[in-house]
């Protein structure tokens, strides 16, 4: 008999996410059928997106992310015993899985199915949920191709000590651009100029319009927003004729009760400098193009042109802990943990 | 001794505009130059930019706008006694210009320069200043550029009774959309009916959202935006995936005193539907495409696939009148004043 244990999300969310919110239930695993597999997780990764998305799911349900895991027994030919894949079971320490209905329901394979891991030589497996992962290819696609820098362009970034964040503004630096980033406290103003940021401000502390009128004398170009409120209201009014807002998150917003509070309209602020403001989604890049993203950012971690960085809680039950603390800026860099 | 009136704008507008922000002046004017034309306004453009536009300004200044006027005394071989210009002197009567000045300053010619009118046939020369000018370009462009909507799609037009709004829902019934627009009277409602506009609603009677519900249950495809606020909040969480916004005006907010006022943060809003959201300007087509849109717009006209409507108050000095009854909603179509 195997036992595994899996989060279950009992009701929604409403405000910021609580213990109370979960079961962890542990349960007799069924024996393996055809073409399936039982994996044990590696890593679980914890992003801001599964609060406003479990907004439209209906509780209870498993509750939902990426995974890596080790194939535990299998009667899949194409995930032996002893492989390590990336999936998103979902909060799952142990559990059995088709990988064929599973990818099925994920056309494409690279979002919400099940894949072999790529071989990332002598980097960490938990990177394949960060930098090599689904916020790699969300900062990579929406810096390149929402956003669009030119070589000498000015990029801001909120929420930039984040998981997407600092990969974003150190892709804009392998492009060329200067870069200034709004983060939380003043150790991860550091890191992030560390990595080289040319300007990093501390929201808490510093106006958003003071500091860009000293940071972007010459007005911003591009927009990369994890955050949204008054904050990109007022990075919006600095921006350049034909900038370009890649909109990714509002995580100011997620755990508001009550629908979404009411902030300084930005739609009167892009007519005047004919802004183009583009909201997206990382699963619009999977298929063809996934691996593209992957590939560019492993090379750039590789040779150190990008230096990820995670922050690691361990064990299987912190995971509503990891949650919570993405909203209270818990985290530098990637929210991982490791079971 | 010939004699001119213009109205200066002695002071930023605060709130609506009032019949004391302006003065109307009497003055000589002076000899005419070399290569200098002195004219007669016929008709004068009154349009919601002025207001947000003139913000930006130093008062006092002779109000801006556009006109059509026939050249009654000339020294310049390219505008000889006797031909309509189209221009863009502001609120003038009767003055002296120098159109190489003008065009200088308004490379392309086309805003901002003098031009002389293209012969539009039967219609109206006011028409250079509606259907067959900035409006007409900003409805053409605007709609099939920005909001790019493909045959079967659904089209959101608000300030839909408007001289850009109600131009936007003919070009894209011609496109082969299915258009729903919101305007402020039940007499523009039935108006806009009548020009084929598949859904209308007035606003001031029905919940955008309930509306939306009943004449978009499939969704929104492309919003083209003369309003803001939370009715285009409202309109945005009615999107499609990749649904397509363009942000023409914001009417709503022009009046406000202190900044705009507060609404829902449509950023959240673009995320889940990957939407594009872009504020643009007529003027971005100005140059070698400008003649393209008012030769579709003229050729429309002429074929009678659109009707354009005009609202004409009569005199000169009706200009101020004119100016506020468009925050009041008092044009259907195309607010003009007949010199």
């Amino acid at each position: 008999m195997v036992l595994g244990r899996r989060f279950i999300l009992k009701n929604h969310f409403s405000g910021s996410p609580k213990p109370e919110d979960f079961d962890l239930v542990e349960e007799e695993l069924p024996p393996l059928g055809n073409k399936e597999i039982q994996f044990k997780t590696l890593f679980l990764s914890v992003d801001p997106y599964m609060r406003p998305y479990t907004a439209r799911m209906t509780p209870p349900f498993t509750m939902i992310g990426g995974n890596v895991a080790i194939v535990e027994e299998s009667t899949h030919p194409d995930f032996p015993k002893g492989c390590v894949i990336v999936t998103s079971t979902g909060w799952v320490e142990r559990g059995v899985v088709s990988p064929e209905k599973m990818n099925k329901a994920a056309p494409g394979g690279n979002l919400g199915g099940v894949r072999r891991a790529p071989n990332l030589g002598p980097l960490s497996n938990s990177l394949l949920l960060g930098v090599c992962g689904m916020p790699g290819n969300t900062a990579f696609f929406g810096l390149t191709e929402i956003c669009r820098p030119v070589k000498g362009e000015t990029v801001v970034v909120s929420g930039a000590a984040g998981a997407v964040g600092s990969l974003v503004g150190q892709i804009a630096k392998i492009k060329g651009c200067t870069v200034i980033g709004f983060a939380g406290t003043d150790d991860k103003c550091e890191w992030l100029k560390e990595l080289g940021f040319d300007h990093v401000f501390n929201y808490k502390k510093s106006g958003i319009s003071e500091s860009l009128a000293t940071a972007a004398p010459n007005g911003v170009d591009c927009y990369f927003d994890n955050v949204g409120g008054e904050m990109s209201a007022a990075v919006i009014t600095h921006m350049n004729l034909y900038g370009r807002v890649g909109v990714c998150g509002a995580i100011s917003h997620y755990n508001e009760v009550g629908g979404y509070s009411k902030v300084t309209d930005i739609l009167p602020l892009t007519i005047g400098k004919q802004l183009c403001v583009e909201g997206f989604l990382a699963g619009r890049w999977a298929g063809e193009r996934w691996g593209e993203g992957i590939q560019a950012m492993a090379g750039w971690v590789l040779k150190g042109d990008i230096k990820p960085r995670e922050t690691v809680l361990e064990g299987f039950e912190k995971m509503p802990q990891a949650l919570m603390g993405l909203f209270t800026g818990d985290n530098t860099g990637k929210m991982i943990v490791k079971v």
